[in-house]
């Protein structure tokens, strides 16, 4: 008998993670390349890997489930995503549909990786929590009494999307001072950027080449002053726009996600500091801050492929 | 046969406000006298009205439903409330119990407005909502799924208490800034205060012996250039927020409800304009922005009745 798999697509501002999943949840198989440049490309791409993979190991698609910036659940479509290079509104469930020939299902990318806590990693067990993904946007999930919010739209948790500052940074999505621009990992490069042009204090970020959330923290990790203040300022920023997230949700834990989320304790630490001194009274010292415990691609691949799996949930 | 009735009582910063509800929802007795100091005068005082309302009418009462600001659905409580005089944690939902003789639910007074308004108002049949409840602070109910969001805590729902200003004015909560502080029928009052002292700008608001927000809306109404200001500028900060809050939830319609939503258009045309103007381009122009039209004391003795007669649905 065939292996009954579901796969999982999580497409990033940067690469696209893909893979095939079990109805118990393992990741049988798993890909990752640079997400294209236009839709097609993607979903030809994805087919040629995971149809060769599904051949040779004799496995039988049931559904293809995709996570995506600006995913759209009830319409399955992506709708005009600042951080891809995808343009308008895409049909992206209808084309994987086409292509593989079983039902395929789409969600925001952040939403994809809230499933994907919450089934397999460390959000188990909870009904009310967000996920916060730190990558080339600040995506978010948000499970309310149990349930992923879609809101009436399919469009909620567009956190990163809320705005810190209305004479701030330009966003791509046209706008001023959105959160991600801030705090993110391409938010923390142009928070150092902005630094190392306006101020003189010696650091290490002054002889790289190319700034990266990766490179900002290895130099905080190092003691470099400018990259230390530089995740101050994050954590304060998303510290205050937490607050007052929890003040709307009140959820039990907030999990982090995704590249600057990577920095571990660099960010963590003061967030948790900033996250309470600006949280109403009510709920102080009741918020856990979580790292996500899943491989980086995983949460993500798996969550996407729950919705396959866990469709009538 | 004895006719089976619900207790609701919505209890405000200025006034509370209770009846006796059937299960159709038909209001059948209501009163409304100012929130007293104590819960002990507040359970006494509700007591002895209804007792005799009960006595009198010949109705059997099968529970008691309450809406309070900073109410806790899970514990019964209200909790720190800044706008009451009540301290501390207060066990209200046990204190009507013991007064009652039967089951007594308490929960935030917006998410009480929030099931009136689904059960019996504008937002019969929508699923994704939020009702702002603007009086002497600014409360807010989210429905999501259909179900109200209480969060991890029982405390979802404070949109007052979102910073809109971190050096801005103090707030009961002991913070600086908070939305209410601005977005409120005290806030505007603040408001047109803090102008009257910092400019010369002629204004028939100089002239009163007392400020509130139906002397600044009937200002307003004659043209008056301050208190006409003084709605724009208000518009402008809660349609910020709520161009945030719909960036998180994605409700199909805000819904106004409370003092200041009775300034009308005076209030709702420029609140729609900067609601608009910072919308997320995915969300434009598909948000609803409704007023109440059920009674002002109505939705909320009947969202608070609710409790008991729609406990389980």
């Amino acid at each position: 008998m065939k292996t009954t798999v579901a796969a999982g697509i999580d497409i990033g501002g940067t690469n696209t993670a893909f893979g095939l999943v079990n109805a118990e949840g393992t990741l049988l198989f798993q890909s990752v390349f640079p997400t294209p440049d236009t839709p097609e490309e993607l979903v030809q791409n994805v087919f040629k890997v995971l149809s060769t993979a599904i051949a040779t190991s004799n496995y039988q698609l049931v559904g293809v489930g995709i996570g995506a910036p600006n995913g759209n659940f009830y319409n399955g479509t992506i709708e005009f995503a600042p951080n891809l290079k995808f343009t308008g509104i895409v049909p992206l469930a209808a084309m994987f549909q086409e292509a593989f020939g079983v039902s395929a299902v789409l969600t925001n990318d952040a939403n994809a990786a809230a499933i994907g806590e919450m089934q397999f990693g460390v959000a188990k067990g909870m009904n009310n929590f967000v996920v916060v993904t730190l990558g080339t946007g600040l995506g978010s999930g948000f499970v309310c009494n149990g349930n992923v919010l879609y809101g009436h739209d399919g469009f909620a948790g567009e956190l990163g999307h809320t705005i810190y500052d209305y004479e701030g940074r330009l966003c791509g999505c046209g706008r001023k001072g959105c959160l991600e621009t801030y705090c993110s990992a391409t938010g923390i490069v142009r928070t150092c950027q902005e630094w190392l042009a306006k101020e003189t204090t010696a650091s290490v970020l002054r002889n790289l080449s190319t700034l990266t959330a990766k490179s900002i923290a290895d130099a905080a990790a190092q003691g470099d002053e400018l990259a230390l203040k530089a995740f101050e300022f994050t954590s304060m920023v998303l510290g205050r726009a937490l607050a007052d997230t929890v003040a709307i949700t009140s959820p039990e834990a907030i999990i982090l996600f995704g590249g600057l989320a990577n920095a571990g304790d660099l960010l963590a630490i003061p967030l948790k500091h900033h996250l309470e001194a600006n949280l109403l009274h009510i709920f102080k010292n009741k918020v856990k801050v979580l790292r996500s415990n899943l491989k980086e691609a995983d949460a993500a691949i798996l969550g996407a492929a729950s919705l396959i799996w866990h469709a009538n949930d």
